[in-house]
């Protein structure tokens, strides 16, 4: 509908998409006044929302484009990925003003979904934990196996 | 993509889409921990939340479909609503666990356009007040004309 | 800070606690712009907003306070739930416009803690499952032991 | 409630409070899926939020620590900023994985209040402009005239 038109910003404001470090991806989090509640504390469905930021720009890092994955007018050639499981520790609570990182990393991969252990932390502190189950979907709006190009982005950070 | 199936539950859940008196629509709406932040008051942006709800609920009783106008394949005949502008005055703060109305009315009518007066009350007391411009658009990024059928589900409720 | 006044719009807007029914609690939730994404379905997150707001409402027909049990000044006096785990099954997606309910029901009551099963249902089918570990704490943040009041209000529901 | 650590992860993570030049305060922003809604745009309200997390950075940066401030206990020494009046121009669309920047300076200095312009732009096209009117408030809910370092912290950039 509108030309998509991505204007690179990476050189001005490094580490927009946070960075790959051995088979881990590490993104920086600030908490604003969005991600808390009334409690004093941060929501606890932001975190979904960092975690979900984090495998944006990790699979972003991986080389893999979901934007035109996704943008195939074919719905047999559109491919995406949706969240199919999460388990979800929340094991202290995170407050406004904080600095926090994402931390995620590949746990298994098969042929048509990835695993991966996402951790919200402060410094050494494990805050939150997350096993999250994503599946790669076809645009008919089932499973669709991973073509190799896509395996090999994965599989070269799996521990 | 997906099959798109409406499921009805307006005879179980009467008012899910508020309901409309003389000119004006009126939505009911809960505040939960979402809306909160560590302040003990409503976010700021929460106010705008609720209000696209009550424009969707009250677009949906005027008779106007906004996912079939937006569901069009062809992008000359795709039709959509975009905000364009939005004046905002806080008056008074909403909390935790308030029962809030949104009550919305068309103020102007253009050819291309809407303009909408939205306030949150608690009781008879405005805690916000909005004046929002929403303009018709097409699937190709341009202003398009209203035709008669919406101008008309707008008309009958102008005052 | 501010005195906080209730506003009870109970009468002419049934249902905005949705209802008890046998053992189980039942929330009417819309789906709106809001809980949508560029891929046309409901963000993941957002099933997690309604099953927060089905909690907050499960639990004050239940004839529980939290805003009261939060605003005790004596933070050994203070109660407040936090989220502890949760398992999340995503099983079909949800749309724009749909209309659903939030199922929510007490599967185990422990002595600091209560686990909740919250469905997300489409009429008959389920869209989406959540296991919810709930932790009752002191504003000194250490779990604390349900009074009497409180298990007596989800033992009458437990199943 | 909990004590508050802070750690400070700015070495590492440069610019995550973005930065000042001149007399305007420069926020990266990257979209995610959060900030999109089914039209494929992204949803109104979110540049609310990338506004808010652009103020909190840029008070931060003239010296302001708004959680000190709003932590006295005694209220009639608590203050904190609330959004009395917002003016909203939605000019172009953003899309997902956009790489913007939120560009925020004072307009005018009151003596319990500050207007602020704030841009979220791609690269030199400016999306969406705001004008923002905060109020310092004490927190027995009252305007409060600022003390003369808040003012200067201000004066120090205004234009």
């Amino acid at each position: 509908m509108f030309s998509i038109r991505v204007y690179n910003l990476s050189d001005k404001w490094q580490n927009l998409s946070g960075h790959l470090e051995g088979q881990q991806h590490f993104l920086p989090i600030r908490v604003y006044y969005e991600d808390t509640d009334f409690s004093g504390l941060v929501y606890h469905a932001s975190y979904l929302l960092w975690c979900e930021r984090a495998r944006t720009e990790f699979v972003r890092l991986l080389g893999l484009h979901q934007k035109d994955m996704f943008a195939q007018k074919d719905p047999k050639k559109q491919r995406f990925f949706v969240v199919r499981r999460m388990e979800l520790d929340y094991l202290k609570p995170a407050l406004m003003d904080d600095q926090l990182e994402v931390v995620s990393r590949v746990d298994e991969l098969g042929s048509a979904s990835v695993t991966l252990i996402q951790e919200v932390r402060r410094g050494d502190t494990v805050l939150f934990c997350a096993k999250v189950v994503i599946v790669h979907m076809s645009g008919e709006g089932r499973p669709a196996r991973m073509d190799e190009a896509t395996r090999e982005a994965f599989l070269s950070k799996e521990s």
